[in-house]
């Protein structure tokens, strides 16, 4: 009888996260109970966030207990149902775990359509990535057309979004990435308006040639010298919308916040942390247009689709926090 | 003849503000020409922003020229016009520089009525801090009732005013100062709800103590550690409004920025940098305000007004870095 792999937190990881920071099992297959269905498990998304919610501590959510399955959006085929709205050979996406196979009873789980999109597309533009980038681009920086957005892990599963979005609203879309590869993608295959190769050494510069007008709008998901240098090119009014830290998520000490804080000062600058789960009410709005502009053409997706299994889970995890991965970064099952 | 006393800018200020920054020379006296009044000056603004004013380099304001009349805002008596719109006697407000006598075609300038309030509150509640208490608190931050605010430098111009609004406005007003006098008259006199004496070496428990349902708006004048520690108790969507960054002015390199940036992420937290020029078309609304809180009892200013007339502006100035003064500081001249 088939059984159910599953990796569970072990520990709290200090600094960056260790392959013994989990527990990797083989369980007892679940079975659905009324009312509930069970889900084999296709791709595993590794996002950013996950380093987050392995920690003690107040946020937005609460943290992976010890023990328990680690959190992980995923997307499978539902094989057993119990429930009237699920059937076998349906595609769903939800908050289901690194976990071979997860019961579900319908909660916080969309159907994926991959007649569409295939797949992990469904973990990236189309899914959490996808919407996070709708929004904090749309609603929380509000860019106008003609401004200048720059975007850091340009490449990543959100900023490739950002920046093509930024770029079918009219603005200059400009991203940050890391080498020649990632920088030639975001502008030869997605349309960015230009590239600035954070590890070519002249950051300050390079982002000052490719923004002549300045920055209007900075969609930032790294923090550190990337965003300090950034706010320093900041025009008046200008706003940041604050997606992730990635560059201090394994530090053992919080780490000092941007020098150019007076910029947010000077230049009248509005700062706003956001989280897509807050935006739950207007996801069908946000993939409606993710829909259609990836139908259209005028949006591409890139995945860094991994196997190994879960057994690689720990490992490619730690990609995302190197820049390792080049795109959404997702494990295959 | 009477001459004009004048302090003008003598070189750009290296970390904390010397004497010899300035060069104070006494002048022939300005004359009026068509459409033009002559101000002798009765009071002068001594105001955190003026450090800012010094420096080169890109900013909301030009920086004050090197040989340039010190830029103040000042309250004085017209005593010789030859503007159809101001007559001898008129007492009026305006950015008219550190000089005994100043010239004016009326550009920017506000007339005050003494019989409200003295000239000193001119600069202070009813001036620009007032202003910049209301439109930061107001339109900034937008406190709704029953939420708690926090401020820093609390007894100061715009802090003591922010405060009372707050508390006017039905929020739980909790001001932070420096030593127990100042922690005593904002609570006692001005009717804070509570007062966190950051010298007293607990800032972070005092605050919590002070906050015990966290801290839903920070307005925020001085930055640094007292800035990081709001931060950490800040609950989901608060506001920051950033007024200004004072602990910061005279360092001679950038300091780091907030460790706690990551609370701007998973709070979701808005901060917000502002300038009280930009609402210059909302001043009308806010002086209404104000005036009528004042007249009804309901607000109420402290000054610290010194003497010494102009020869004192460079240690009067420096009194504003490091908590010397008590209210809204002013030189009599």
């Amino acid at each position: 009888m088939t059984k159910n792999k599953v990796v569970r937190l072990a520990r709290r990881p200090h600094g960056a996260v260790k392959r013994e920071d989990f527990a990797i099992s083989v369980e007892e297959m679940l079975e659905p109970g009324d009312g509930e269905f069970r889900v084999k498990t296709e791709y595993v998304s590794l996002d950013p966030a996950m380093r987050g919610w392995m920690n003690e501590g107040k946020s937005y959510i609460p943290p992976v207990a010890i023990g328990e399955v680690m959190r992980a959006i995923t997307v499978g085929t539902v094989e057993a149902s119990r429930h009237p709205n699920y059937a076998e050979g349906d595609i769903v996406v939800g908050l289901l775990g690194t976990q071979e196979y997860a019961i579900s009873n319908g909660a916080g789980i969309t159907k994926a359509d991959i007649t569409l999109a295939p797949m992990p597309s469904w973990l990236g533009g189309l899914g959490m990535p996808g919407l996070t980038a709708y929004f904090g681009l749309i609603k929380i920086s509000q860019p106008r057309e003609g401004e200048t957005v720059v975007v850091s892990a340009a490449s990543g599963a959100v900023g490739q979004i950002v920046g093509q979005i930024a770029h079918l609203k009219g603005c200059r879309a400009v991203g940050i990435a890391g080498g020649p590869e990632k920088c030639r993608f975001i502008t030869q295959e997605l349309g960015f308006d230009a590239a600035v190769d954070y590890k070519a050494g002249n950051l300050y510069g390079d982002l000052k040639a490719a923004c002549p007008n300045g920055i209007d709008v900075n969609f930032e998901s790294v923090g550190g010298d990337i965003m300090d240098t950034v706010l320093a090119q900041m025009n008046p009014f200008g706003r940041i919308a604050l997606c992730g830290l990635i560059s201090s998520y394994n530090a053992t000490e919080l780490p000092p916040g941007p020098k150019n804080m007076r910029a947010i000062l000077a230049m009248r600058l509005r700062m706003q942390g956001f989280i897509v789960f807050d935006f739950i009410k207007d996801y069908p709005e946000a993939l409606t247009a993710l829909s259609n502009w990836y139908r259209d053409g005028k949006l591409q997706f890139r995945e860094d689709v991994r196997t190994g299994g879960l057994d690689a889970f720990p490992d490619m995890l730690g990609l995302l926090y190197t820049g390792g991965n080049f795109g959404k970064l997702v494990l295959k099952i």
